[in-house]
């Protein structure tokens, strides 16, 4: 991902001291980041790829942050819409000005306002796909990261996994789909209260770094109101023996 | 594994018309099995592998069939006991005489008997390590197969799934261990059943028969009365893109 600035004056306009616009490899789309404060990692691409939006479908992403994903999303997917809900105002309107960066306004809405009220905020059923990339870390009354945004998107400071799956439950139409990222250590209980908020557990895919590692992350998809069974992909390998990308890796980052 | 009848009167003995004894390849050890009717599969093999008995420990195999798992524990590891728990009487018979050809009968016994009443045959909190390797596919009631003994073994016909947690939560004692061998389609009702009795997920390993194909085979790990935080192991990959097995695997078998 290159950090050039784009050469229009409305990109550059947008984009504030201590930003910059990196170029994501897809269809010329960039996105405005604060290398200081959060930047998207190989997780969200990963969201990205193993989500999947059909044609006509709107797609919510909760705890959008940037907005990398809904913007990824819409490059990749034929879907209506795309939203990003994000709580943090400073997030949000870095999300909203790539959105504008990319001209992309009336296909992107980004949305300030917290996940635990979500179904309220939009209505129940009222979208084909969910993704979201929440944190990770159980519990917000530990040691604080001093940059506030990186420690919420980390840790359960706002928001728990029930109250993402609550309310994703309430979301989704019948038959619709939730995709998300998260860590391995927690999959019993990811797996559980998926199924218990009504959202099956269909699909996982495990995300090793090495073929002969532990998984750092785990993908999932569950289908609002399925059946149980579940199917697990092959191993997703990051690096080669080497430490050069999988050829996988290299094709998610449009080398 | 040959399968080369053994020199010894005894051995001879031991072994009826369409039977044969099979060499596990590890300390001499044999199995006396009948092609015809039900022979263990590399299932068994990773299971003995995956689990761990620690000296003194006594391990019991719920539904141990010819009784391969309790004879290939007691050739890896120290525990003080290995008992294999059977219901059907003709293979609890072959179990015994395998455990004979052995000269194992001071280490393994085996018990004949239901799964479901296995509490109240042993006693509560009467081992620190179970096994079990269960029938795989959900119900009995669909199409039997001609052969009840692989039948049995295959299908929930006369245990299922929440028979063999119900009773193994009781039969262990505190932080005793729990290992099983499955199928990943029913990861999330394993790891759900397995947390809700008293048996929490610690430990999983995938079994794919290629790197890049979905894994057919899961090992799952369950401490009793244990926290919640799941380890997951690299991918067990059974072949090479040659077809050979990996070295994983050769070494596994004794090769």
């Amino acid at each position: 991902m290159n950090n050039n600035e784009p050469n229009g004056k409305k990109g550059t306009d947008l984009i504030r001291p201590g930003e910059r616009s990196d170029d994501l490899q897809i269809k010329g789309r960039r996105i405005i980041q604060s290398p200081g404060r959060f930047c998207f990692g190989m997780d969200a691409v990963l969201l990205s790829a193993f989500a999947h939006v059909r044609p006509g479908e709107r797609a919510l992403d909760l705890g959008t942050g940037t907005g990398i994903l809904p913007i990824l999303l819409e490059a990749k997917y034929d879907g209506s819409s795309y939203t990003g809900l994000e709580i943090q105002e400073e997030s949000a309107g870095m999300a909203r000005r790539s959105v504008a960066l990319n001209g992309l306004e009336e296909k992107i809405h980004i949305v300030t306002g917290d996940i635990k009220e979500a179904a309220s905020i939009f209505g129940a059923a009222s979208f084909e796909v969910i993704t979201v990339n929440p944190p990770y870390m159980i519990g917000g009354h530990g040691l604080r990261n001093d940059n506030q945004a990186l420690y919420v998107a980390r840790h359960e400071a706002l928001c728990t996994i029930d109250d993402v799956l609550r309310e994703s439950g309430k979301l989704l139409k019948d038959k619709g789909r939730f995709y998300m990222v998260h860590r391995p250590f927690r999959l019993p209980e990811l797996l559980t209260k998926m199924a218990g908020y009504g959202l099956e557990p269909k699909r996982m895919r495990l995300v090793h770094p090495y073929v002969d590692k532990e998984p750092n992350m785990v993908l999932l998809e569950g289908l609002k109101g399925g059946k149980p069974r579940m199917q697990i992909e092959p191993p997703l390998i990051v690096y080669e023996k080497d430490g050069n990308y999988t050829g996988e890796l290299r094709a998610l980052y449009g080398e």
